[in-house]
């Protein structure tokens, strides 16, 4: 088993800390904080959120894409593939 | 004075809309659900919080940088482009 | 087979008008075009140039991935997913 | 007068060596290079011209917008800000 990947309580800390990072944002903005300061936060929110992403990312190819032709399953397979192929596309662009 | 920017009352509400979208991803990944189906949430969120980002520098360059160069403070009207062009440079990053 | 995926010949023919549009952007430079107007000419070279990279994402997924998988080698399947996703990393961020 | 931006022949140079390095994607291509190592090569590429264009947008701030509001042409300078925003809108999302 590759190790890796994230585990489910990995990514749910992680989220758990951004939830806290944008309840952040909203204060910083409550308090006029100038708004090339907020901007920085939010940039860094972004990367975090691109972090998690490229985690499931991850362990869905290494799942998902990797069981079901390692099972010999061609047609879940290339099925697999084009679900991740849509959502780096999405990604890429969000 | 331009009107099409947000108000504070608008950032809040996005923000906490935000909010409750990431404690919704936490939701989503504690029920194990289908991490394609997760991925298209984060795209949705990375993409609404890039939107208060564009809002905020908007702001910036629409207040801070107008309102100093239209005052006529070289000095301050640089540096207020300056870090909006850092802020520029991490948002095309992030 | 899936049959989705470009020929060789067309990314190659998408390489060259990528850049002919290259080669007009220095045009556009020369001729002191209105920055702006530049810019959005970038914007669209950026574009076609993520669309043959998530192409080549795609034949990478599709075929190196996949055919390890479904000959059933481990270690292969495992060092060209581990190659997509830092790919697939240096895109997101690029 | 701030310093800090390229020459119109740095914009040329970079982006000669841009048009060189597509076409030396295009090599890669017909050699059938590896498509991980041609996916490398096209960040680079992405990431030249990004800074291309970050350059030229400091350019606009810089001076469309600057000098507008400096000026005192309240009218160019808000039509100004209004094109930059919308080029780095474009940007973000390119």
């Amino acid at each position: 088993m590759p190790g890796y990947e994230l585990t489910k309580d990995d990514y749910l800390k992680r989220l758990a800390r951004i939830e806290g990072q944008v309840r952040g944002l909203q204060r910083l903005v409550e308090e006029d904080t100038y708004c090339i300061d907020v901007l920085t936060q939010i940039s860094s929110v972004s990367g975090a959120l691109r972090a998690v992403a490229l985690g499931l990312l991850d362990e869905h190819v290494t799942h998902c894409v990797r069981d079901a032709a390692l099972g010999g399953n061609q047609a879940e397979t290339d099925e697999k593939i084009s679900e991740a192929m849509q959502a780096i596309a999405r990604l890429v662009k969000s």
